[in-house]
């Protein structure tokens, strides 16, 4: 149970108050900066002025499909201000999570259901993979027996596949089930996909195929967890009761913030609305706000 | 809690006794009658003794994918007693269920997650379908337009699906979260696929991305429910009192003949061991054996 009594920032001193109160800005994507392809009204603005303030701006998102290189062509095509090193996907965190916390020998890889923005993290940490986009192609009943344990898989790491098939899935299990010693780690586990009208099943709807049949639990490394947060403290040495997460979900970004002890924001351009804030009896934002557009008003 | 203790036949007299005891036997297929495509020892000749017998065979499978007639050609390149009748799939089922229990207009369909064998028998019962195999095509995220909700869909089937892919979850998702009149129907929940070597993840570690994601409970028509079973009794016109559910799985097969108070045989040639059927507390069986071979002696 929250105590939390989330603040409306309305007033132009409210919003000065705000922005000066932090160094740093953490913001969701989709939903809170852009809806599919589409940039929303004042965003743009409000990210220009942000870094002329001098404020570190840092966008986190749990889509881990694309790379980052990928990730910036979209923020410069839309004329939105970020460097590569402004983007903090999961794909990120996953691949940072598994140099730093898997005891992965130089023989050994990792089998990715997901699409290159894993992969590629992967290759900058210097982490061997397998799967991915390599198996893409349907697998037939007599392809079957081409699937075997494979005791050098030390991990199989789930993402937001487009190309998930059967051939992917039979490999991860395989993996999983023949070998308890082979880790089952998730980027994220948002159970929606949100694309230019509708919500599609996302990574956590994917994954259950997996959990179900394994029974097996995967560690999460994006957002809400501690994990991810973690290592973009770490990262960019912030100092916490310096830094904003602004999201438009309670249950992945605000829970994202609120758990790593951060101030949070909400904007209600995206998945949670106001009466939606206002019922949360667990997860409350510090502020919440109609759009980040408003902010520069 | 059951308080059978499941007996073994061992004599001569009690297998005797047992055939005696039915005029009709249902047969789960694999771990039962074949591992694969290879028939288990003394199988073949039980099967042909018993119909010489005079005793009704009816083989029954959860396995949606293929079509009677694609199945009976394995029984017959296999030198196994069957015609197309004696074959009772998960399929047939779920065609049934459709054609008899849902109202299901001239202009309607339903949105097939599966192979052939749920598409012919739909046919043969003059349903309308969609998807299946004409979606095996992998989507991009720029067709995810394409897809968007339609009323006309009154269901969707969910079976074994080697083809399965993210066109097909997306569109599943869809019709089901947009329409809570779209029915949500299953041909079975075996969590695990048996192929040659390994278990695979099967329709019921499948289907969890969809129950996840539309946080929906899908009905079932293939074994363990009455509703497969009551459609077997009526089209057969069985004697349920002379009737033997023979299976290696407890939880489907023993439990699919227990639900509907049929007498059941454990084979132990399949995925339940004898440690296994004495460790259970709930689902026993009234009778077990090495294997159905052994019928034979």
């Amino acid at each position: 149970m929250s105590d939390i009594v989330p603040k409306k920032l309305e007033t132009s001193e409210d919003k000065v108050n705000f922005i000066n109160s932090f160094d740093t800005f953490l913001f969701d994507c989709d939903g809170v900066i852009w809806h599919a392809s589409t940039v929303l009204e004042g965003v743009r603005e409000v990210l220009h002025t942000l870094k002329k303030m001098g404020k570190r701006v840092i966008y986190v998102t749990n889509n881990s499909s694309k790379s980052r290189a990928t990730y910036l062509k979209k923020f410069q095509n839309l004329d939105l201000p970020a460097t590569i090193d402004d983007i903090f996907s999961s794909a990120v965190a996953a691949a940072f999570y598994v140099k730093h916390f898997v005891n992965i020998k130089d023989d050994e890889k990792i089998y990715v259901v997901g699409g290159e923005g894993i992969c590629r993290e992967l290759e900058e940490q210097g982490v061997h993979w397998c799967g991915s986009d390599l198996d893409n192609k349907p697998i037939s009943e007599e392809e079957f027996t081409e699937i075997q344990p494979d005791p050098k898989v030390k991990a199989v790491m789930f993402g937001f596949d487009v190309n998930i098939n059967y051939r992917k899935f039979a490999r991860a299990f395989t993996y999983l089930n023949s070998n308890p010693d082979c880790l089952f780690l998730a980027t994220n586990t948002d159970m929606t996909y949100p694309t230019k009208y509708l919500l599609f099943p996302g990574t956590g709807s994917l994954i259950n195929t997996l959990i179900a049949g394994t029974k097996r639990t995967p560690t999460i490394l994006g957002k809400p967890t501690t994990n991810m947060m973690d290592c973009i403290i770490q990262k960019f040495n912030l100092d916490r009761s310096r830094t904003c997460m602004v999201g438009d979900r309670l249950i992945t970004d605000i829970a994202f913030g609120k758990n790593s002890n951060l101030t949070t924001l909400l904007v209600l351009t995206g998945v949670t609305t106001e009466e939606a804030m206002n019922e949360s009896k667990d997860i409350k934002p510090d502020y919440y706000i109609s759009s980040l557009g408003d902010l520069h008003a």
